[in-house]
């Protein structure tokens, strides 16, 4: 019978692309998930993220529960509505943002309470509060608490993580049968860089039947070879007619490298952020806008492709001024470059080319940004302080 | 012969209604000019300037030749090309920010010397400098350099700072005769809030013979009787065929009253700031997002027009959470409210039915805000913070 919610549409090696049947349309993977923290991806409009070709928004359990609550999202009418986006969206389940963010945070089989990093109140965070707020957000794609562990970590901890990251995904899948329709449901893997653990939890999820799987744990501080080796290893344990969803991951060269070993989607928070801060990806590699070098340039960021009509110079004095339209122009432009790579990698396994598509976006980030220009006229002194 | 720069499409009282016809485009008068401090109107994109009905935009010349330079502009193709707006752009001369933002000013009958609020370097500015940093930025309408004294102040002070800027007017317009085809050049009427003053300075600058007259000083303090006594004794002594311009100001109210009093022009940073402050404009008054009434209204902003696609729940959340699409949400609402309200003073104009426009828009103003609605279904105090 055919799965009604993910279906492969070609392989190329181990790279996979399919789609994702959501109740709010449907996701080409592999997929890049911009992030929507506080029910909006910072810096740009809706309709201005779905034009970069975005299918699908991940959004924050853990600030929305907070601030400004499930249950007032679920009477505005859910998530959709609220920010504007009427397309598929998948929300964590908090767990990662409980660990990293909130203070005073206490971990029971039964669940984490913790103080909010807002206001200090108490709050508790169970398995089945955690699906329950994802279905009061009404998410297309809900995902298990779990408790990740940043590495480097000790085997023991990394175990203990593991087996209650397990036990949540249990009880995860329990409480989400009375979920509303269409939802569906991921379970994470743990187990830090250990085969082992991995392969265990894998496993053991794998038998509980998720709709799709999460690899959890990593872009955690590890470097990039341990990252594809667990990869590597753990989507060799997952079921090939699955979605593989590797969490808060990442440069485009993890994203390139992560699809080439089986990998289906992909958060991260690095177009946006990096935007903020000066920077702008390109074919060519990242530039920094922040960079002098910029001040008189005409070009465009991209002279091939992207927006023409603002000059690296505009843009590197929206930097230096600290304007919100370089931080609104920037994440623009690397949201675009995400979903150009995206559609790149999925229109490359499609033709069976995608061995080829990898060779070449890697000679092209390689090869590095433009040489800067001189100014065609030089700039006086007087009046013209840079 | 008519006036190759201004013409008048109708009068009703005081009121006119009219056109500027500049290198870029026709500006429709009584015009609203956004600010664009920094060579971009803070938090917009110039096509959604453009699209809330804004024909042309006020840039500061204080900021530009500080940072990245007027020569640098210039070679980069002048101030349009930079900024990506192809209309209409009025510069200031720089004489107000020298006053408010620049350490260490000294101001003699050469021009005035200041260190950059930015790095401190020491720069002088000149009437002639202010004209020709003008003409390198490639402003359709420039501004001669003056010197605006905040009020109350005595009288002595207020007939220095105005004999000294009737000087700048005169070596600005001298200087202005090699400026670039097509160019407008305003004089600016100082004298603070004494009559006669004003008088003198007017009459003055009209000897001169600018393309159009601005009123400067005001908006710096006083009260809204005694800068609208100003701007209808001033008014009084400008000549019909020429565009008048009231620096500054201001509130939609301001505006309002000014057009009532022969005024064609107007700028402010009112409808950025206060979107960036959470405020937005609306027919029916300006309305708090900040406040915990809108935390479960499902409402648009205004229910009647503008975007309905953001509930006012929802930009209250973006303002609590300091998310930068609140304050680009607001400011762009806040751009569109004041160009409707002109286009709605325009409109009335032409058709001889100012006086009622006045007093309708005065009335939605009075009745204020909708009131606030009781949410529908309780807002659990569960995992839900406000």
């Amino acid at each position: 019978m055919a799965d009604p919610f993910f279906r492969l549409v070609a392989t190329d090696g181990a790279a996979r692309c399919g789609e994702l049947m959501t109740p709010h349309g449907i996701v080409r993977t592999p997929a890049f998930m911009p992030v929507g923290t506080q029910a909006t991806v910072k810096g740009i409009r809706p309709e201005e993220v779905r034009a970069c070709g975005t299918d699908i928004v991940l959004a924050n359990t853990y600030h929305l529960m907070l601030r400004p609550g499930a249950e007032r999202i679920a009477a505005l009418g859910g998530l959709h509505a609220f920010m504007n986006w009427r397309y598929p969206i998948l929300t964590d389940s908090g767990g990662f943002q409980v660990m990293s963010l909130a203070q005073l945070r206490k971990i029971a089989p039964a669940g984490v309470t913790f103080r909010s990093h807002l206001d200090g109140t108490l709050v508790e965070l169970t398995p089945e509060r955690a699906i329950e707020i994802q279905g009061l957000l009404g998410a297309d794609i809900a995902m298990q608490l779990d408790e990740c562990t940043k590495l480097p970590a000790a085997h023991a901890e990394l175990e203990r993580a593991m087996r209650l990251s397990l036990a949540w995904a249990e009880r995860s899948k329990r409480s989400f049968v009375g979920a509303k329709g269409g939802q569906a449901l991921f379970g994470i893997v743990q187990g830090g860089d250990d085969a082992g653990l991995r392969r265990e939890s894998a496993r053991a999820l794998v038998d509980l039947a998720f709709d799709g799987y999460a690899i959890g744990g990593l872009a955690v501080g590890e470097p990039q070879d341990t990252m594809l080796r667990v990869v590597e290893e753990t989507t060799a344990l997952l079921p090939g007619g699955k979605p593989r969803y590797l969490m808060g991951v990442g440069t485009p060269e993890d994203i390139l490298e992560a699809v080439a070993r089986g990998i289906d989607m992909f958060d991260c928070v690095m177009p946006t952020r990096n935007g903020r801060h000066g920077i702008g990806f390109t074919r060519y590699g990242p530039v920094n806008l922040k960079n002098a070098r910029h001040a008189d340039d005409p070009r465009p960021l991209d002279s091939e492709t992207g927006d023409r009509a603002y000059s690296r110079a505009y843009l590197h004095h929206l930097v230096k001024a600290n304007e919100m339209l370089g931080a609104i122009l920037l994440s623009q432009v690397n949201i675009c470059y995400y979903q150009a790579l995206m559609q790149g990698i999925r229109a490359a396994i499609a033709a069976g080319e995608f061995e080829d598509f990898r060779r070449s976006t890697r000679a092209d980030w390689s090869r590095g940004d433009i040489a800067p220009i001189t100014p065609a006229v030089p700039v006086s002194k007087r009046g013209a302080a840079s």
